[in-house]
């Protein structure tokens, strides 16, 4: 029984979204590395690993390592690394394939001579979205680090790595495509200038919204989108999804109503959903209400959302008939506007057949 | 060594913090019940203690548990009763003196058919905010609900509990006085009314900002202000404390630097900060750069602030003179929009005396 805020998971849908995904992947002939940071869990990534999934990417040393423990073999962190970190580093790669990434030459030796372990390193690129990497077009900057790769027996080049972040600035599916059609080229003139001297230097890609609407992905070797796994409204509104493909919802408890105001307080705040939010027809959303269906969920209840989040406390503005049909110590289910950070947040996942699925409770663990 | 996002705590200015406070209540003549959530430590909840505290407040019965797990014996829960939570609530008051908050006759029927302890029911008051509790000038809904409490012989009526929440509204000792002053109108209004039929009906109040800036609590017996036990971004903006207050700090690795557009990337995002934003100067902001000073830290270092957060990284909008200090591998400290977000997320503090505090890390554990 539901006594307190819990992520609720439908296996079929996250399983459906795994699948399609997969069956991209192989369509395009790229290979498929999920993002795991979106559901920290083990047992889901035993769900990828089934159906014959082998490499992943983590955001962090320690979410690695967590997935290591699991039996992970083949990790690549899509953070520029964290020199401070070289212990946990040569610890992980005398255990598992570690790709890590750089973008200037002063992290590459401020590593290479701690070294114990072979590890490999992708050069960081800025194709369009200008938050961390090298800009594409800058080669003398982008030689300069490759050569420093190369002065190191530790340290093997294996290409180009971005995140075309800018596609959560997309709404709608030409947007999104236009920002992948601009990534590839971009991520395409770099492969032909390199490929000479290096006859694969791999390029990886991905986010979300573009792993999901494209088809094609042109230059690129891999794929590294995380999100589709659960999906979330934010998703929804940039055209990446439909909403019946949200895998995630919280279920919270009824602790007030104020017809009033229109409004129910419930158990879940903050320190669940996190404060994320979007802006939908004007008005600011931290989740939406969908109908509770058993032990699963349904349709979106019509103006009813969440508008406002205290450490503990969400507000949901509701319609009359809604107000009308809850009571204390009901449960309303909500979709989550940002399914990481929330899944960050709790401590594992109950899924619609009953089952619990234990993850990684804490960021720094 | 630090080499991850790290939770950096001043004990001297957080002693500090908490000895105003416990003075301020004990010159005003009112009990201070120190709202935890804030911190989430046996440790720091022992630096009360030895002050003289002896009840704390609580915002889940998953917290209060945590605490009462470290002797603590009289505990509110400054949020509506969560009915399905009815077992914990039992057992919690098999052990402690647990005072909960009702707002209606449903939750108090909900409840108290199901009790095996007894327990102490504050009326939840919507003196102004606007978020939970009866209006007060709803004495009709306030009477039914204590004659449904009356009924119940494991039921003690103790007295009405608000949160003037929109003190954070406020900007400037002027604007959060005025809150204050309707708050404590308000109370003392309900406190007259009640005073004959019960001879103690207690007024709880406190938020930070009003109890941080006022001196006199009027009708009030108890405040139960929380985050000023560590003070934040949020609360210099709106005037409840000077940034030389602020007691904690997040030390951030860097990762990299974009001299080209004044950017420095940290490791360091909205699973560790939380996404909680002030504007400052028409700007969004999720935290300020300080100085770095040895173990601790020093001043605000001008127009250089978190302008975004992912889910691990935080990019630094930074001056080209502190850019020109930075480099790959540095600690960057950063002073949080909210303590208790960023608190809730981070499995402890490291003291600047070098001491490791434990703390609840995880919101439902």
């Amino acid at each position: 029984m539901i006594t307190r805020p819990t992520l609720l998971l439908d296996k079929q849908k996250c399983l459906a979204n795994i699948s399609t995904m997969v069956n991209k992947a192989k369509k395009a002939g790229v290979v498929l590395r999920p993002h795991f940071k979106t559901h920290q869990s083990h047992e889901i990534g035993r769900w990828f690993r089934e159906i014959g999934i082998d490499r992943i990417t983590c955001s962090s040393l320690s979410m690695a390592n967590y997935f290591a423990e699991d039996g992970w073999s083949d990790i690549t962190i899509a953070f520029p690394v964290n020199v401070l970190e070289i212990e946990t580093i040569n610890k992980l790669a005398a255990k598992v394939k570690l790709n890590l990434l750089v973008e200037t030459v002063e992290a590459v030796e401020l590593i290479s001579g701690k070294l114990t372990s072979k590890i490999n390193l992708f050069i960081k690129i800025d194709a369009g979205y200008g938050r961390t990497g090298i800009d594409y077009m800058n080669l003398k900057k982008i030689d300069n680090v490759i050569e420093a790769i190369s002065r190191h027996d530790y340290l093997n080049f294996s290409g180009f790595l971005e995140h075309a972040g800018h596609s959560y600035n997309a709404r709608g599916q030409e947007e999104i495509m236009k920002v992948h059609f601009e990534t590839l080229e971009n991520m395409a003139t770099l492969k032909a200038r390199y490929m000479q001297a290096f006859p694969e230097p791999a390029i990886s890609i991905g986010d979300t919204p573009t792993c999901s609407v494209a088809e094609d992905f042109g230059a690129a070797d891999e794929i590294r989108p995380g999100n589709f796994v659960f999906y979330d409204l934010m998703q929804e509104q940039i055209g990446a999804c439909d909403y019946e493909q949200i895998a995630v919802a919280m279920a919270c408890p009824v602790v007030a109503l104020h017809p009033e105001r229109n409004e129910i307080v419930v158990y879940g705040g903050g320190v669940h959903f996190s404060k994320d939010r979007i802006v939908n027809n004007g008005k600011t959303v931290f989740g939406k209400v969908v109908e509770n269906n058993g032990a699963g969920w349904g349709d979106f209840i019509e103006d009813t959302y969440v508008k406002s989040l205290s450490q503990e406390h969400g507000i949901i503005k509701a319609t009359d008939s809604f107000l009308k049909r809850k009571k204390i110590g009901d449960i309303v289910k909500i979709l989550p506007v940002h399914s990481c950070m929330a899944a960050d947040l709790m401590d594992g996942y109950l899924t619609t057949d009953g089952e619990w699925l234990e993850k990684r409770v804490n960021s720094l663990s």
